[in-house]
């Protein structure tokens, strides 16, 4: 079933967790220093990699986070893997590019083009820092996401995000009430580290029907079971992020097997939460 | 004279400030829509055209700002046509990736070697909004400098920048104040944005040593004169970006003569300013 085409909604990403009973976004954060041994070291090894834990992980991943870092650190050689990976992704996987860009309008309008149009990603990660109008130009893009930064899953969160605005809020909860006037559920959701479930759980009060895509599950430390009961809906509401904890499970010939293993593993967790909270 | 061959310090662009007699940093925002119509419309007119105004303004420039997106946008091949416009820039100047980055700990190394290893920028612009981890590899680089966003001149500054994080202070004051213990003058730079001449009088007083990249003079509406009345130090202090409103002053075949003379017109300006303030 093709689901979107380089267009996608909200009940395009609800109907893809329902059907593989997973809401696991696999993040491809791949390094060449790395690869398994056998592979080559350069770009071209890069790209089996990632072909092939693509094809072992696709039949448990609802969507894909391509950091656009791990690839651009490469020059132009990174940006032609990012680019044939983006090819090598399922058609129905909603595709992710992890980029936290952020300027002021019309250079927006830029980052939009090269990410929507240039390549056919259908959601790129932003930074509020620069306020509305370096927002607006990703959301009017027609059927693409915006995925805002608000409280993030690494120690620097502390510095600025938690600081106190307003009595009872926090420039995080801030930038969810502004970009959520902004934007809407249908074109915007937000990154919200898992390493904080109560966090979670009052994000999710603050934006029952929003999209959360969580990273720092496994490695980073956070527990699946508790971010998803601090914020599942009855969409679901989630997409949770593994990256190293896939990818690099195994660096032996059978590392996209394991990989694929280690995804099956999420999504047969995630699979009664699906059960138990999508309606 | 070779000031820096890959690695910069605070003194070299002093130096350059001295001998050119001009704080200028001109900015390579080029889009091929808006080339010269004699040039071809494409990634090998793009480049032709950035060389011919490179040459032109380098007399006159101590600095260029590459804007990413502008490259991003096309693709893999923008990202060449970026790597070539680098090449070409004279060695003494001082060169900047307007690439606004910024993401956790190991993902901004990357950044940081995509940028300062894999090309040889001297300078990235960087997003506070993930705290100290997402800025402290770039701050690791050595003879590098981290331009951190502090005060836009764009609408969407009022958004979160100026949110009272405390009784006295704002939100980009806390972020000049928090960044400027991580790094330091010789490592360190604000961006400012000129529309505001009293809020970057506010800022100097708050960092008297530390450089400031203004953009927002031109096309964006802020004085020259104003702004550095308002924050130029013994060292002079700041450098002013102008873009738009050189680069795209005449779009005949004498498009590159235009812009140097452009270029020259600031430069003018400036050096009287520089022989007022710069000790």
């Amino acid at each position: 079933m093709c689901y979107f085409a380089g267009h996608v909604k909200k009940a395009d990403i609800i109907q893809q967790i329902r059907s593989k009973k997973s809401y696991l976004c696999t993040g491809l954060d791949t390094e060449i220093g790395k690869l398994p041994h056998h592979l080559s070291k350069n770009g071209s090894g890069m790209l089996t990699f990632n072909r092939e834990i693509i094809d072992s992980t696709a039949p448990y991943s609802v969507a894909y986070k391509i950091n656009t870092a791990f690839y651009e650190q490469y020059g132009v050689e990174g940006w032609e893997i990012m680019n044939e990976t983006l090819k090598a992704l399922p058609q129905e996987t909603f595709k992710i590019a992890d980029a936290k860009r952020g300027d002021i309008g019309n250079t927006s309008t830029m980052y939009a083009r090269a990410f929507f149009d240039a390549m056919s990603f259908d959601a790129i990660t932003v930074s509020p820092y620069m306020g509305e109008d370096s927002l607006r130009p990703f959301l009017e893009f027609k059927d693409k996401f915006v995925i805002c930064l608000a409280l993030t899953s690494n120690d620097g969160h502390k510095d600025f995000q938690l600081s106190q605005v307003e009595e009872d809020k926090k420039l995080y909860e801030r930038v969810i009430e502004q970009v959520s006037k902004w934007g809407n559920p249908d074109n915007l959701m937000f990154v919200v580290g898992a390493t904080r479930a109560e966090a979670v759980k009052h994000i999710r009060s603050l934006i029952p029907e929003t999209f959360l895509l969580v990273p720092g599950v496994g490695a980073q430390g956070g527990s699946l079971s508790d971010i998803t009961h601090a914020s599942a809906n009855s969409e679901l509401g989630l997409l949770v992020n593994s990256s190293r904890g896939i990818i690099y499970a195994d660096s032996t010939e059978q590392y996209a097997e394991t990989a694929g293993l280690k995804a099956k593993e999420l999504a047969l967790e995630m699979s009664a939460f699906v059960d138990q909270y999508l309606v």
